[in-house]
């Protein structure tokens, strides 16, 4: 005999109304595959009235208030699809998984910011807590870092993982246009949000950033330990000058066990990659991420990292698990270390700062057009013990400026940051220095 | 407390060997992870004495005869990594799931010959059978398409899944050499067989896709309802005619829900696809698939197909997944439809012949340099109602032979293959015509 599981969704925007349609859709497949019955029972938002193109059956029940919803004992799983790391977001789930119910959530800012402690909360009322949408939106890589590559130590996670961000980035590159130029007509396009500071400074990549950290290397997502730079400085001239030197410039989130330290690497910053690597075929809004682990080698996945269907799949994609009776650690170790505040303890989780990190690292200079200046820094670098690896001196515009553009050899975070305070400090350099680390994939 | 899982291991051949390194070099991870201890308990091989490079502790039990592992009382999971879809892999199987015991398996053959009844002899015993890395060596294929797509209706599967002819069809292009030439010298540095039918023919990559279709559509997989082509037709011509046209020849297994009759299409065939497409830039010996769902879109996964430690890196995820209690239909559906010889159904599985099929095709034609040639193919395409979308035609060769080079728009299968039959038999076409299937991506 089919079971039934009773759903109640919190959340009716796109991705709320895209669960209902796929719900809807593909019912009797859902049914065959997971041998359950998946029902709406009652649903959550703030403006009951609002046409939204779905159709809800009259007999599910609406609530104006979705911590009711979570009291409702005819609701067996919770989907939280409002958003949100704070506020009624937080609430609702954790009024759930008190009540003993399943939590499904898109949430990554959630997660990032309390997903220790809410694991914690769900073990404890021996309930599931899943949020496979929360990272690169349909592809599944919460459940391969979890599941299918369980098998491996992993040393690297590297992930296109904001497809605002890529989507601008490309579009530069295809059209030659500034930054600012591209991010206007994305907002135009529906691509960009009116605030597009949460997408273009990094921080939406660093919340499913942590949370990927979490998976691979058995720690409790830490924002705090996260370094995060944003793509609003890079200009079209560097992602020439990446072309030319074979890099595409991609915002990437990089979590990676450091080789010297053996400490866990958290950080989000554009990168010049290999123009032959996966990731830098990653166009527009797709999302992607590479994971690296010590038996498999490097396993390269992309899809659709937002928008109601691909959302939606993944959302159901974890009901489907939690009505198969799947259940595993949603953190990849049954026993996260967390200090009282439900961040990484920081003597368990022992990450390394940026200034840790080693790196070859792309820098461009507007410097006066006079004699001596390229010895100058030239030496500064190698007193630094920074060895360059390419460089090349354009001819200067008439603003009397010159740019050079130099790429460097492996080299620490900390003297390359060193170097490049001494160097803007030269009377000679003109404008702010631009770094853009090389990452090798 | 740990729980401690107890594991045969038969085949110590190279994914056996690589296994045992694995949860060797990994044990205190998996054990983390899983909440499990994993321990090697008995061995079954052919050759005792062999050296095989790794350690074993002299506790582990050693048999002969596989079959007597499979009831040892202190094994709980067999890992059947012998190989072959008859004789003794499959007398190992059926013993151990019905001793009750869990069976881990990286055999396609098998699976794809005997999968639905091997399935239900599982369900019988209450004993899981888990194949991940019978698909795409490490790539978690068949997880993906169970599990983390498993909210979507499948559209098409497409997946490079035999990395001998990836790489052979890749050297070919790099280096402009014959098909014969690089298969000999792929022999030679170990990356095709000496008996080499078995990948270049096809046969590997229909296993694999056969247990594709199995999990995309609900069905048993079913060899015979399966076209297979191999790559040994594939000239560097052709390569080079592919990228003139802007596309790349691979050869794909593919299956799909045929558009016009609902029936499911399994094939494998060289294909040509769009340069851009991501399968496109798979290169050597890489696996990689792209799935397509009603709710997703596309999803891509890249990754080694095979090699010892990608073969483990599945081979002990399945393991995990047992440890963890995880148990899912194996084949997407609780009920496979099977005849009596554990066969598909063909009432239920209905699955579409290649006739059926419609695509866009390549057509090379060798033909006498004289009038009225290619106004009498046109007719016999035309009269067949093949409409053509380009028409290369090159000058011709010492030996009075033109090469007409076309392509056609979206037809049918057997129109195709009717009016190729008719041009075939002209006096004027000097050698057999070579045709290509073109893929949309």
């Amino acid at each position: 005999m089919t079971k039934t599981l009773k759903i109640g969704i919190a959340g009716l925007g796109t991705v709320g109304c895209g669960v209902i349609n796929l719900l809807a859709d593909n019912a009797k497949l859902i049914e065959q595959r997971s041998g359950t019955l998946i029902e709406v029972t009652a649903v959550s938002s703030r403006s009951k009235g609002k046409d939204r193109g779905i159709s809800l059956s009259p007999d599910v029940k609406w609530y104006d208030n979705c911590l009711d919803m979570a009291a409702d004992s005819n609701v067996d799983i919770v989907l939280e699809l409002i958003g949100g790391s704070e506020g009624i977001a937080l609430h609702l789930v954790e009024a759930a998984l008190s009540a003993g119910k399943d939590v499904v959530t898109a949430n990554k800012a959630l997660i990032a910011h309390h997903g220790a402690e809410l694991v914690k909360l769900a073990d404890a009322n021996n309930a599931s807590l899943l949020f496979e949408a929360s990272v690169a939106g349909g592809v599944p890589v919460i459940k391969t870092l979890r599941e299918g590559l369980a098998a491996n130590e992993y040393s690297r996670v590297v992930g296109i993982l904001n497809g605002t961000c890529n989507y601008i980035l490309t579009t530069m590159e295809k059209t030659g246009r500034s930054f600012d130029d591209v991010l206007k007509e994305a907002q135009e396009l529906g691509y960009a949000e009116a605030d597009p500071s949460f997408d273009i400074d990094g921080v939406d990549t660093a919340h499913k950033l942590a949370i990927c950290a979490s998976l691979a290397f058995g720690v409790a997502p830490d924002m705090d330990s996260l370094h995060i730079e944003g793509i609003r400085n890079v200009t079209y001239q560097d992602i020439q000058s990446a072309y030319e030197l074979g890099y595409r410039i991609k915002l990437l989130g990089i979590t990676a066990r450091n080789a010297a330290n053996g400490k866990i690497e958290q950080r989000v910053h554009p990168c010049m990659i290999a123009l032959d690597s996966p990731l830098a075929k990653v166009d527009d809004v797709l999302g992607a991420v590479q994971i690296e682990g010590n038996h498999i080698g490097k396993v390269f996945l992309e899809g659709p990292g937002a928008g109601a269907g691909a959302t939606a799949s993944s959302v159901v994609a974890d009901v489907i698990d939690i009505a198969r009776g799947i259940r595993v650690a949603p953190l990849n170790v049954d026993d996260v270390h967390t200090d009282t505040d439900g961040n990484a303890d920081s003597a368990a989780a022992s990450f390394s700062p940026i200034d840790e990190i080693s790196s070859s690292y792309y820098l461009r200079l507007s410097v006066l057009d006079k004699a001596g200046v390229m010895a100058n820094i030239a030496s500064i670098l190698s007193n630094g013990g920074i060895s360059l690896a390419s460089l090349i001196q354009h001819q200067p515009t008439n603003d009397r400026n010159a740019q050079i553009i130099l790429t460097t050899h492996q080299t620490n975070e900390k003297d390359m940051q060193d170097a490049l305070d001494t160097i803007a400090k030269l009377d000679t350099v003109t404008h702010k220095p631009q770094i853009i680390r090389i990452e090798e994939l």
